[in-house]
């Protein structure tokens, strides 16, 4: 079993370093929440007093935090690339956008250190069940020895390509999410204002070529789909200001890449008005009420 | 079996009739094409001088037009109204707009005869295959007398509500379209520009959240979906401009509804645009080349 | 001077109803609420007991109503075209969409009645003050003969071209008033959000190119620009609901035309969305708070 | 007068150096294009071998670059802050991103070097005569320093703000300009559609509510505006691409500040398509080509 340094124990990070515990792995940790570091404590981690000192004496120093500027801070200013021994694999499994993942992945190369980006989707749920999907970047040898520690957390382990190329494919996924479920909001809301039932406008649209995951599954229109945050008061799930960090990533790496993505420019757009109205923490199918307030 | 008379012998129409001759009704036809009456009567139907004589001696008068003018035009002007015995059920299988299917059905009523207005999806190839989808609107037993003919042309025949309501499903299912489609180009351009590959791109997509019935079976990128239009050079297919249409169709019944349709709307300027850059008889999945005119 | 029937007295119809008789003709109204026709004949207006009436033995027939169906149900249903004499010129003064407006103009030519579209801009104010600007269309006789009655309520008479082409030009002004507005709000509040002074955004851009009559002059950011609604509270001015209104005419016109608008599609999505939101009677500026709703 | 280190001798630089020249004041330059600096020499300037060289022994350090990873690199790896004696003001009047303005600006003060952000509206036509727009960014004693050296290349010198603020400030007038200009273009196409002759429009708009800076000077239709670009095969001007690096600037900011720019993110959209299909060096007008590809 290896030896782990992990940087970041939030919602996300905690779970996950639980099962790499479970998994029989030792695992040292490091968060500036005292009380998110007692807790993986009980969990049997071990407390390191820096993001430096997590990275030391490990086979594998992985990192889950909220934002691009944090990597680049906990990689370079606080010590992770300096601390880490020669051989360390360096696993960010935070979501960022593509050009600090790949800056930082060369700079960590220049260090003579291995990095692979690996961001997740199956939310909170998912990290404590360990049946995350990580979408990983970086050369192919770094993605075999990433490959058996990312199993421990996740189910669903891909290789995607090369540096960055994780973080790629997941704000590409998640754009499309972000429109998916706008869109269903749009045809449920017009539907049943035109007069059709909305069980019905479901059955039919669910069955046919309007389909999609996010119209089948997390229906934005109340009632429709049982399970479905929208029927449970818009509870997340997953909350409309992580779509929103999400599809602002996506425009981003619009803009990085020189593509035009109108309708991810529109969605962010829309996003962007529904967390300043103060729905951030409501499920992200909530966006219907950006067309119907009156919807709840 | 049945009398029938049919209006509208176009590459939808035809086939249609072909399939009730097959089941065994008897059925006479017009079409201001003589090509087209022909071909029909040498499948078995017979010619009908006129809209309102094929209305006339008939249990069923069916149509299947252009658009909302022509239906208005033939219902009310070329006579099926005023041709049709009492007790004859009008189905209208046109794809027309919300307004205009309820105004028809409002007049017919106030003549004495009912009516259920009846799109379809499933193309040219549902049409000769007798598998279409017929979604309906109309009074329930209008609905229960139609069902056993429309079983003649189509496997999934669907009771969608009162009249008007089979024209508000079918566009609301088609907004999507458009819209999940345009988002599946911006998605899979964006990442590929990213340095993913394209395969990969897919398949971590289509089994994941981001996925749709189009991304999946229909993707815009080339040669992602073998049995894709894009991979066979945008051949259609369901044509950008039949797209277009529909579209158009959805904007009215979103003024119609008063229901911002954001992601609707800058999807049918998308296709607009495309259409008149001359694209409209390619396969509705070509909107990728408005993204990178380099595809083809 | 001349006998003048008119039909509409609401906040428009009501004082352009005064400045004709202030400048001397004769004029007989008819309107739905009682208590507009009391206050129209204390000003020396006589009432007519129906539209039918009003319409009849008088040189011009004029309206000034809500909607395209107000002015279809007045001009053929109630009466105006069958009360009219031969001879009488019709003038609607409605704001309603390009295709109404031609249809209705077709009919009373059919009837041997000539007619203009007189949209108007310039709100209540310019109604009060006799300052409308009128955007006509119809024939140039027909135009001639109509001039002197408009320059008893306005200043600005312009002939714009055939029937309905005074619609078509209102609707296109009012069109970029919308997305002008929009887009000012957007600059705005990203300019200030980034830390650039209020006054010197607006001094720097109304002085340069990205200049336009609604930044200078309504600018939608509070206490830019002291006579504007935003630094009133936003106190109409001109109501966002008429600029919804508007926004919703200018795509049924862009549907008609198939005329890709992206930006007049999303401004009315927007305005559609602020509406529904409870902001319909506030100042049109009052759309940058769909941006930030902290703005008040 | 002064002495003045310059470094980027474009379109612009070449012409900004040529008036500094004329007014008196001793140029040193640098350019990676010896054909720019032997023009620059020619005119009078002195040529540096590097940029790091242009930048010492002067008071001025003038830097003037496509883009902000260029004003990064010149900055601090090719030496103009290692180069700078104490005391020598840096004007950057690039057109960058508010978030790299600002980061250099402050390694620059780190260096005990002051900076002012000064970019430029104008054009060619405006650094060639002396009449540019100067939008600045930076303390108020660095503007006060910068101001007499910036009055020999333009005629409006506006301090803004604080560092960034110059960016910010332009950046919110650009993105104006590209939404005004594609509002422009919709509005004109589809009031010409409807019938209303293009003068007759342009003379109701560019005197009523919708006029902007740029529909009444830079109308995109052709032959409205006889001195307009798209009057003359929509030779620039200002390019298209040249737009689009100013819309995809605006659309960095809007996401650093997190700011909902529905408009402009769709004209970004727009015209990011525009210049992919090989529009990029033709006038900004021509955008109009997107929404009809047979204007020309």
């Amino acid at each position: 079993m290896a030896r782990i340094g992990f940087v970041g124990l939030g919602k996300m990070g905690g779970p996950m370093v639980r099962n790499l515990i479970k998994a029989g792995h030792s695992v040292k940790v490091f968060d500036l929440s005292e009380e998110a570091v007692n807790f993986a404590v009980q969990s049997g981690a071990q407390s390191a007093p820096s993001a430096k000192d997590a990275a030391g004496g490990v086979e594998y120093a992985i990192t889950m935090l909220p934002e691009g500027s944090h990597v680049r801070e906990v990689m370079l200013n606080d010590g992770v690339l300096a601390g880490a021994d020669p051989g360390t694999l360096l696993i960010d499994c935070s979501t960022i956008d593509v050009d600090t993942a790949r800056a930082v992945c060369e700079t960590a190369k220049e260090a003579g250190l291995a990095m692979v980006d690996a961001p997740v989707s199956g939310g909170v749920q998912g990290a404590e069940a360990g049946t995350l999907t990580f979408m990983c970047g970086g050369e192919a040898d770094a993605f075999a020895r990433a490959r058996p520690i990312l199993e421990a957390m996740g189910k669903n382990i891909v290789h995607c390509g090369g540096p960055g190329v994780g973080q790629a494919t997941k704000i590409c996924n998640n754009m499309l999410v972000g429109i998916n479920l706008l869109g269903a909001a749009e045809a449920m809301l017009m539907g049943t204002r035109l007069g059709v039932p909305k069980e019905t406008l479901f059955n039919v649209i669910s069955t046919s070529t309007g389909a999609s995951f996010l119209f089948d599954n997390m229906n934005p229109m109340p009632d429709v789909v049982a399970t479905a945050p929208s029927s449970r008061g818009f509870e997340p799930g997953f909350m409309a200001k992580l779509m929103l960090k999400d599809l602002r990533l996506s425009q981003l790496a619009a803009l990085a890449s020189a593509t035009s993505t109108p309708l991810g420019a529109v969605a962010t757009a829309a996003y962007q008005q529904h967390v300043e109205a103060g729905h951030g923490d409501e499920d992200v199918s909530s966006i219907i009420k950006i067309l119907d307030p009156k919807i709840n």
